[in-house]
């Protein structure tokens, strides 16, 4: 659509400039050229002052120390006590400050995700952010019929190959599940085919037994060429909810992130409970009871595998208190996310937290702005991953295709926002506001700034153009015949799945995987 | 639509408490009580270094000892000249550095701008956040019928009643143009007729011509019920674009501006630049702009008299350079506007700026993350007035009553937002952890936090609850038949308007004053 929108600046131009002009939209942008780009660095929005950070990392720590967690599985009580922490006669895991430290200090700070292709590689050093889906969604939102249904491996697979032409999109955690493989085992092992199938971004995926764990491990070395190139380059990490809140190890996730460890695989080290319900009603406390989770689950990897790459995962929920249902789409889930970003980055470890999720059941208005509000706090906190922040709606119960597509052009802008305001003498601009308004010394001032170098110079380095959100004035948007968001996005969709993959396996790969695992994609 | 959710968690207590629950809630919150309000302090995202707002600071005050502003009414180079600004021979005035600072020193401050009623007074010291409408749209959003028709003086009244009845909504700066109305003059006292009758909160208006303003006044003055009460306190202030970007004095709406100082009209001093085509295309250069150009304005105001009460209302604009159009949905904008509250912090003076429009026709998906954007990082940023924040589509062409209706629910999740984090012990909630995971000395933990006391007390003051918004889940969306979120807006719409309306003028007064002016809104 903005293809066909007349460039009236360049008009008010010579015709040579157009051209050139045309011929640089036309193609896509070199990525040291375009305004955004994965891994722009955040942080200027500080919902804690520096006492408030450091208020919440001493609690947590004494919530290690005094509280600690239970339901450690043997082998990671014999991990832990051998690192030093201490088991009680309650049988829970105590850590005494020391410990965690130490462990803080061994742990994977420079983080590199990667991509199946190394293009899409994730920097999560610094408050480098990435944004990207997660989730475990049981249904799709099916947006043309109004209804939701039950979520499949195709619609996995699909998801995988929207998000692989999605540039403001630079991972692809496992967002639902697929329910139409009733054995969890093919299960896992067809949900790791059906992301990298579809994509060359990082992927994530859960392992749902620690049976399992072996297999899927299996997977990713054939999709690499084997368990070397996959240790070289792990492009897939294991989403793990290691701990059940409040403060209780989850016994089998711990047992089958032993087992990834040991195979190479990165670990996020996820926390997900919800204020009022699971952890505390206030954003504080859900905030420092994660951090206490998390800080147990950096002694449990780096006690087995000093700087095993894992990523700090808090992930407080909102709840509604007045229903006790979950709710993601509210600011207090944004503050929870952008605070979480902040103790990340007090910690110097790479970290992840949930935005840009929706409580609507549709891509509608609410959606957008509760997936926008979340998005861009957690980008401007600078939080290195930002899960769920793609095409998850009724409060992580559906995902939703356009919406994931729509987000392009969301998280465009909040990347815009993250990127922030330069200030330099060229950008303060007074050498062109004073030959603007008064002239050289053989001719008077024009009187604006339309179509001076500067400002073309401007126009694709500094401005992020949104693909599907519509600037027409009404005249024009009524002549065009009133293009309506979601009936284009549905436009879009389709010409992306009708369009053969690049992100697909070659032949000879996919036919070693195929002999070797049941898969339930049609080749 | 939440009255009929279950309380799930008062069903896990006694029902005693449940039914308090339940009376607290059907009554409206007292204001203490309530989770956000007018005037919440921002400030916590600073997108300018320190170095950087003195960088902008200083290229401001070059801007206006060497370029200076052409086109000063003759009252106005008196004015100026006789303060310290010098007139060059190219007709431009110059302000030497010292006279900004002066001027600066002497202006308000603490303002406050009053409403009809002292209950809706807007407090603009600080970083505190208020938002409110604005605009000058020349057309309605037809939603119903996905259309765009010409604005008149009942959908600007009619926005005025919405207005009065959204807590989100502050202040009522009239939003879009009675087209209705030929005459000018009617139009400019209609506008203020039409805003007050339909609401108590602040207004604000413009005045068109210079040769209005005594008369503008004398409505004013009627309304208040006299001269001295309205100059006690002004409830309507005067939005005016005294200045033509770039560093051009607007020379009548100068003369209007200094009757209306004279009237004891409060003042917005609104620069309203284009980046890329009436202000420099960089974010930085386009604020250096927009706050030489005000610190023009504060010279203006407080040679006249100091102290006047004025808004330093650096409003500069996106444009898409691609096209030449304007573009107000853009990360590019919020950073406009969120980089300018910066600046006013700096000075010490109330600022506005513009947040929370859309480039979207309808209110979609793009409404929504266009409006959240620009929306809750003003509010991170501590703008006092963001203008524009609600209704505002099709970049400022078009108001929408059922948006300004749902930015009822998108503010408050932005203001929950601007609230932040309290860091202090009861919320970092160690003792309720310890309870929850380990209990008493003769109770085990329940290992969960819902209905304890803490979490039900944090219910009401710390949670802001959509009213249209909807978080059922995707089976009871499905059992209450799949209720639309535009569909329930416009019946929410029509419910408020078919209310008579709280702020409507007594009946005596109204009289008096259709007596004395033409009014053509129906008695």
């Amino acid at each position: 659509m903005n293809d066909e929108t007349p460039n009236r600046i360049a008009r008010t131009n010579r015709s040579g400039g157009r051209a050139a002009r045309h011929a640089a939209r036309s193609s896509k942008l070199s990525d040291s050229m375009r305004p955004v780009r994965a891994g722009m660095t955040g942080g200027k929005y500080k919902p804690l002052s520096d006492a408030d950070v450091l208020k919440i990392h001493e609690a947590a720590l004494t919530a290690l120390e005094t509280i600690g967690l239970a339901d450690a599985p043997p082998s990671g009580v014999a991990i832990l006590t051998g690192a030093g922490a201490i088991q009680g006669s309650d049988g829970r895991i105590r850590f005494p400050r020391a410990l965690v430290e130490d462990m803080l200090a061994l742990s994977c700070k420079d983080l590199t995700l990667c991509g199946r292709d190394p293009v899409h590689d994730l920097d999560l050093s610094g408050q480098r952010v990435h944004y990207g889906t997660a989730g475990a969604a049981v249904n799709m939102v099916d947006v043309a019929g109004n209804d939701f249904r039950e979520s499949t491996l195709q619609d996995l697979h699909d998801a995988a190959r929207i998000t692989d032409t999605l540039d403001n999109v630079h991972f692809l955690q496992r967002p639902m599940v697929a329910r139409d493989i009733a054995d969890n085992l093919e299960m896992d092992l067809n949900t790791i085919y059906a992301c990298c199938a579809g994509t060359t971004k990082h992927v994530g995926t859960s392992i749902s037994d620690p049976s399992h764990a072996a297999e899927c491990l299996q997977m990713a070395y054939a999709i690499a060429g084997g368990e070397a190139k996959y240790r070289d380059r792990p492009f897939v990490s294991m989403s793990n909810c290691f701990v059940v809140p409040p403060m209780k190890f989850a016994t089998e996730s711990c047992e089958a992130m032993e087992i990834c460890i040991r195979g190479g695989m990165p670990i996020l080290l996820l926390s997900a409970g919800m204020s009022g319900a699971t952890a505390p009603s206030t954003i504080a406390g859900a905030i420092v009871q994660a951090v206490a989770e998390c800080l147990a689950g950096v002694v449990y990897v780096n006690a087995m595998k000093p700087g095993h790459p894992a990523v700090f995962g808090t992930w407080p929920f909102g709840l509604d208190l007045r229903t006790g249902s979950m709710t993601v789409g509210s600011g207090e889930q944004a503050l929870l996310s952008a605070g979480c970003a902040q103790m990340h980055a007090f910690y110097g470890v790479p970290g992840g937290a949930a935005g840009g999720a929706s409580d609507s059941k549709m891509p509608d208005m609410q959606a957008g702005w509760e997936q926008m509000c979340s998005n861009v706090m957690a980008g401007l906190s600078g939080l290195n991953m930002v899960y769920e922040a793609a095409g998850m709606h009724a409060s992580l119960l559906g995902f939703c295709h356009e919406s994931l597509i729509l987000s392009d052009d969301l998280i465009g802008q909040a990347l815009r926002c993250v990127r922030g305001i330069e200030v330099d003498d060229e950008t303060l601009a007074l050498d062109q506001m004073r030959e603007v308004c008064m002239g050289g010394p053989d001719k008077p001032g024009v009187g604006h700034y339309l179509g001076t170098d500067r400002t073309l110079s401007h126009m694709e380095r500094d401005c992020v153009y949104p693909a599907l959100g519509n600037r027409m004035s009404p005249k024009e948007w009524v002549e065009k015949d009133r293009p309506n968001l979601i009936e284009q996005t549905i436009a879009r969709k389709e010409a992306i799945l009708a369009t053969r993959s690049a992100a697909r396996f070659d032949p000879e790969l996919d036919a070693t995987i195929r002999a070797r695992f049941k898969i339930h994609l049609p080749a």
